[in-house]
C-alpha cells in the first residue's frame, strides 16, 4: 500500500538519493531502470509489448511536506505548487513517461527514468500520441528556464 | 476524499453519463469543462496561466471491478489492462491532457474534457512538451483501431 492506493509493482533505479536522480527522464533516455510488477497484477501486461512508450504513476514517497508555492530545480523564484512538477503535492503521485526498452514476464526495462530507486508503482497506462502528445504546448514560465545542476538541498 | 486520496476540486463537464462522454478528449477539442479547485488549494494555481495544456490526475469514481484483461472501446478482444486506458484500475486513477482556455480564480475553463461531470480532481500538472510530448511514439494493438462509436453497455 501507499497512502490509500495499491502498491501494485516497484520501480528500480540507479539513483539512491534525490541528488542523484536527474530533473525529469526525458532528458536523460539512456538511464535504464527495471519496473517490476507484482506477480498478482502481471496478467495485465498483455498486449503491452507494442507500445514504445508508457506512462508510470508512482508514489512520491520520501516527498518533503506541501507547500502550494515553491521554487523549484529550474527556478529560484516561487511557482505555484500546480504550474510546477515537485514531488510534494497534496496527492503525492509522480507521472513519467519513460520508453519501453524490453520485457521478461512480469519485469519491463524501460529508458528515460527520472524515480529514485524502490519507487512505488501506482499505475503503468500506454502512452498513446494521438491522446497525450501535443508537441506546440507553451511551456508558461519554464519556457527557456536553463536545464540546470540541481540546487544544493532544494526538491 | 477519494479512497485514501484528497479531492483538491470537481470537474463539471457536459458528460452526465458514460455514453455521453468521449472515448478520449483529443478527439473532441470542442467539448468544454470547468475545473473547480478547491479555496484552500487556490494559491498552487498561481503561474499556471502561460501553460497551454495540463495534465489532470483525477478520480474514476464510477468504475466497474477491476479485471486483469477484457475488451475496450476500442476493440472487442481483451487486452492486458495496463494496455488500455480502461477505468477500472487498480489505483482509479485517470489522466488526461486538457487545454487552458481561461481562469478565473480558482476556476479554469479547459477544451478537450472527456470526464463525467462531477468528478473528483485530484492533481493539476503542467503539461511540458520536452518531458511529456513524444509524437513518433508507437500505438500497439491500438494502432489502426477506428475511432468508432461506444459498444453498448461497455466502459
Amino acid at each position: 500500500m501507499f497512502g490509500g492506493l495499491t502498491k501494485i509493482g516497484i520501480i528500480h533505479t540507479p539513483f539512491a538519493t534525490k541528488e542523484e536522480a536527474p530533473i525529469q527522464g526525458a532528458f536523460h533516455p539512456e538511464h535504464e531502470g527495471v519496473v517490476e510488477v507484482s506477480p498478482e497484477f502481471a496478467e495485465g501486461l498483455n498486449d503491452i509489448d507494442g507500445f514504445s512508450h508508457l506512462i508510470l504513476l508512482y508514489g512520491f514517497d520520501r516527498a518533503a511536506a506541501v507547500e502550494l508555492q515553491r521554487s523549484t530545480f529550474l527556478s529560484d523564484e516561487r511557482h505555484g505548487l500546480f504550474a510546477t512538477r515537485h514531488p510534494a503535492r497534496p496527492n503525492p503521485i509522480g507521472l513519467t513517461v519513460v520508453r519501453l526498452l524490453g520485457r521478461d514476464g512480469s519485469t519491463l526495462r524501460v529508458g528515460g527514468i527520472d524515480v529514485l530507486d524502490g519507487t512505488p508503482l501506482l499505475d503503468i497506462k500506454p502512452y498513446i500520441p494521438r491522446f497525450d502528445s501535443f508537441p506546440d504546448a507553451t511551456e508558461g514560465w519554464i519556457e527557456g528556464a536553463p536545464n540546470r545542476p540541481k540546487p544544493p538541498g532544494r526538491e
